[in-house]
């Protein structure tokens, strides 16, 4: 997590890459979305994915995981700088999450965000709230995934 | 999947009940949320969220893994009866996706459908459109997850 003031308007912050190889797609599959085309190749293909296609549940779960990692070193960075880290809390949920396209066995995704709209709260001087985008494009640069989410920031030094 | 003609509003879809045990929230945490508050007792009822809390993701993954068996009921038992089986597709996504209380280790979420506005399509008679929410709620019927989306469904005797 960061600091409300750390935010900055348009700033692109890229999360992190993955492959989705067939072996992680058929795993999650297994677990939560048990669907012939996303646990056999050749159902896959005669699908209209065209090819062993990933939920599109893994690839919101692995927007979580690249999200932790990428939180995690900024903590460790202002931590070694001696600065305070902001402390992380509970997501109030998303809007419009979208999967345009589909990602298939061997696709690599690259996750981005990027704060679109913030203001300081009047009724909580603590916290302030950064509405931003996230997105996933493959290796091609197609977009595959998409959502608008809303988050309250602490404020570094709140006006109180 | 299900036809067009086979949704009527207002009726509610129970699709299933899982239980999150604490070994479930932590494979989940694991793999593609290891924030400490899902990972393990102690973090978990010292945050907000005052226990071993299951990762957002993994309560919308636990979804559509029963969701994934719903429809495989209702697919078998229109072929027992003979009748056409609708096929799946791609979702194109969700609207207004919320968590609105914690999920505990130990608590059981029972997930609702319930198709909210219906209409046939002008331009693609072979499809009708159906918005829905999807809700879940723990053993004391508290909401916990809640998202709005939009399917396509494919029409019994479309008329072209």
């Amino acid at each position: 997590m960061i600091f409300f003031e750390d935010t900055k308007l348009g700033e692109r912050h890229t999360l992190g890459s993955f492959t989705f190889t067939a072996d992680a797609i058929k795993t999650f599959a297994r677990a939560y979305d048990p669907q012939a085309f996303h646990l056999d190749e050749e159902p896959g293909r005669r699908s209209v994915f065209g090819g062993l296609a990933a939920s599109g549940w893994h690839t919101a779960s692995v927007y979580m995981k690249l999200l932790v990692a990428y939180l995690k070193d900024l903590a460790e960075a202002a931590e070694a700088r001696g600065e305070a880290v902001a402390q992380s809390g509970p997501s109030p949920g998303f809007k419009n999450l979208r999967w345009p396209r589909p990602v298939l066995a061997g696709d690599t995704l690259t996750y981005t965000y990027e704060a679109t709209a913030m203001r300081p709260l009047a009724s909580r001087p603590e916290f302030g709230l950064v509405l931003g985008t996230t997105t996933a494009v493959n290796q091609r640069g197609e977009m595959v995934f998409y959502f608008e989410n809303s988050v309250f920031l602490p404020r570094r030094n709140p006006v109180v």
